[in-house]
């Protein structure tokens, strides 16, 4: 089986992808464009819906990071058979999804600084609090045992903290925990340490 | 089972799991809020993420649209069971939910009303063209035969149109044949012929 992930010299919405792969031990080629060189026209244009990531595997590709993060899930071990289980990772993940789409929005405006930094401060205050709520009901998991969703947290709060240059987690104990859980795990640790942009947490 | 799906009077993120449950014949409480008493604080305030809609089985309650979605599809035939066959719906679903919050996003802006506009047909014109080849390379549906993700376009397209007073689809053949296609399934038409906004189309 070959696979492939396509994306960016950063963390972003590629980082989660990567943790699962490496946690399952799956082979994969983490192929990484460097954010200075883009948009590449010839490469864009190409892409489904103009963006990374791209995860091809037997020469078929789809994109969304959540789909792609769902997906290697299903193959390692990480997303309960029953769909009431199912369902309850997948809005914690599209909670969490929201969240850094609203963090994005912020950086794209036109907007003042003081008013961005405002804006960042609101987006992490309504979400952070209901995170850690929602962990603590699950005993420190989504779903009550480590999952995606888990790792979806963990992987776009380490990619926030090198963006931000920020702690997210640091008022938020069961945050903190699983973070320091997930970045400890067989495989995802291994992959840390040979990441440069590790450096900056 | 007792189910209940909690949201506006209005299509919205609501009307394409208005249409799986009805497609599915499963009975539900359709509770709806109206758009003109919103928000309102006691109840809002008791909601996970502020939101609607949100669905409860049971006794037990999931938030976000899709996710909701995804979880009635698994219970009324439109879910694959083979991940790789998912993990396309999954990101199909997630390119028209992208969509759909960039166009949201238009509106909830503090921008003229020009280049709102502009920004409406921007949008439109970069996944209309895209959704319409997706289809088209699955001979009519997102996954090669009808699934959820048909669904979400369906209810999606039949909801922005009400909202802008639009036809979205009209030179797009694939997208109008699969929204007239789900429009016409049993269950689904029954309901929509019981719905004031249809008038509307």
């Amino acid at each position: 089986m070959s696979r492939k992930l396509t994306y960016f010299e950063i963390p972003g919405f590629g980082e989660t992808i990567r943790y699962l792969l490496h946690y399952g031990g799956l082979k994969f080629e983490d192929f990484r464009y460097q954010r200075k060189d883009w948009p590449i026209k010839e490469i864009k244009d190409t892409l489904p819906y103009g963006q990374f990531p791209i995860y091809e595997e037997n020469g078929q590709t789809i994109n969304q990071s959540m789909a792609i993060a769902r997906y290697v899930a299903s193959q390692v071990g990480l997303l309960p058979s029953d769909p009431w289980e199912q369902a309850k990772l997948d809005a914690a993940v599209l909670n969490l999804y929201e969240f850094y789409g609203k963090l994005m929005t912020t950086q794209r405006s036109d907007l003042e600084e003081e008013k961005k930094k405002a804006l960042v401060e609101e987006t992490i205050a309504f979400y952070y609090p209901r995170f850690e709520r929602d962990l603590k009901a699950g005993n420190g998991h989504f779903g009550g045992k480590l999952s995606w969703a888990d790792f979806v947290l963990a992987g776009g709060t380490v990619g926030i903290n090198i963006f931000f240059g920020s702690k997210l987690e640091k008022d938020f104990p069961a945050i903190t925990a699983l973070v320091t859980e997930i970045q400890n795990l067989k495989g995802v640790k291994e992959y840390i340490a040979t990441q440069s942009y590790a450096e900056n947490l």
